[in-house]
């Protein structure tokens, strides 16, 4: 999915949300334990109900890994299920170098060699240019870097200052602009830190974020808005939790429905309040 | 497997090698495409022609990855037969936050879960110390965390110095230090940079270190022998496409097997010039 087709689509929707699909076969409503994949079943439902108020999807694969070769078909499945008019991430947070960059690329973006095709896959900054390189080879397809995130170990390592006083993360931010553009890089801003916005909006005024920890994290849409919004709206904003175990009964999806209905409501809001819409 | 057990291993085999299957179909002999799983059936050769010679294997998930289900399969199949006397890495450089940590610790680490059930697994830390714990509540099981690596991309965060001139991979081993012990943490120090292994022995003088790139990326055994050994020998040293690939024919793995005794014998030498057997 290209940058123009992603904004149009916000519009049409009058949506920036993404869904996060971190399935957990523990938290899923147990009627759903007697098909032979719950996590799909449990996806199809979560996506029937939430598909015309949202703008994207992200499965972080760790959910489906650690079921081994069953979890990795349930993502096959549910992958195959995600409508072609909302962006896909492959919340997967891959890291390695050069030859080994271009398998995982292929892993997610290569749907003839191997059966996924998402439009974005997130990546980790560590290994520097060479780790994320090779994402950006992939027409229409996107790297969203970690920048800064919203647990509680980011400060570890994102916060430290060089001899400057720039922070590692916007080190990050800086050296990435010149590895891609707003057309094919986004970058991972958690949003327990609204004052944050400002720093990563000096860096990148351009570019998408996807801001995961709105809701069941602690940070506030309102805040996220205020300083992280540009005029083509440049957030995708995360919610996981909130939605998808809205409830725990029979009715899970109905509720996440509702809940999605509440976030796509106040972002309709933020969208006419900032003149894009 | 426990710390003890690996230097007892490294004393029996007098060998100090990893193996990396880093199996790209694309690079095997044309002979094996013949079979069902071309990449199991090359693995295996190769097992058995080194398994004496080395004290772990290494595949790279992304070698994997990148054939969906159908690769996913072979590193279940791979891993059932690594030999139970050699330490097994999943390359896999994860890193996420707590919860979902746990989830990848899972799918490498909990075999009734995933199938898998790897001695340790490969992990990116810039997420922080919440990304990391939780590999490290697994009984003998083992985080290795990217501190230096031997790529050329590896200067644009790991070599950032902060306030009091300390580079960053140097912060993530002191950080890391207080999260796990010797018994449970390794790091990743590439092998194209002799010197840099005396900073790293400053931080960690007991940890395991696993270094690639000695060989193909151009790094040399002696040199990080001479700075990177201490009294336990502490260095798990990967090779793969030396051995790997080392012919393209039906001779492939006993070409494979000779360039293993090659590195077997020289690692011997500084085994015993150290003192360890």
């Amino acid at each position: 999915m290209t940058r123009a087709q992603l904004i149009q689509q916000i519009k049409i929707k009058r949506s920036f949300l993404c869904v996060g699909l971190d399935t957990d076969i523990k938290k899923i409503p147990s009627f759903l334990l007697e098909f032979e994949d719950p996590v799909y079943e449990f996806n199809k439902r979560i996506i029937e109900a939430t598909s015309d108020l949202c703008v994207a999807y992200k499965p972080n694969t760790a959910f489906y890994e650690c079921y081994g070769l069953k979890g990795w078909t349930s993502l096959q499945k549910t992958w195959e299920i995600l409508p072609k008019d909302c962006f896909s991430i492959a919340d997967a947070k891959r890291g390695d170098i050069g030859n080994t960059a271009n398998m995982y690329a292929q892993a997610f973006f290569d749907e003839g060699a191997s059966g996924l095709g998402f439009d974005s896959i997130t990546v980790a900054p560590y290994m520097g240019s060479d780790s994320v390189l090779p994402f950006l080879q992939f027409k229409d397809k996107w790297a969203i870097i970690l920048a800064l995130t919203s647990n509680q170990g980011s400060a570890d390592f994102q916060n430290i200052q060089d001899k400057e006083g720039v922070q590692l993360f916007e080190r990050v931010i800086e050296r990435a602009n010149y590895w891609g553009s707003p057309e094919n890089l986004m970058y991972v801003v958690g949003a327990t830190r609204g004052e944050a916005f400002k720093i990563i909006r000096k860096h990148a005024p351009d570019h998408f974020l996807l801001v995961p920890g709105v809701g069941a994290q602690g940070g506030s849409l309102e805040d996220v808005c205020t300083y992280g919004m540009n005029a083509d709206c440049g957030l995708l904003i995360n919610a996981t939790r909130s939605i998808i175990y809205a409830s725990s009964g029979k009715d899970f999806a109905e509720k996440a429905r509702e809940e999605a209905i509440l976030l796509q409501k106040a972002m309709e809001k933020e969208l006419i309040k900032a003149n894009i819409i």
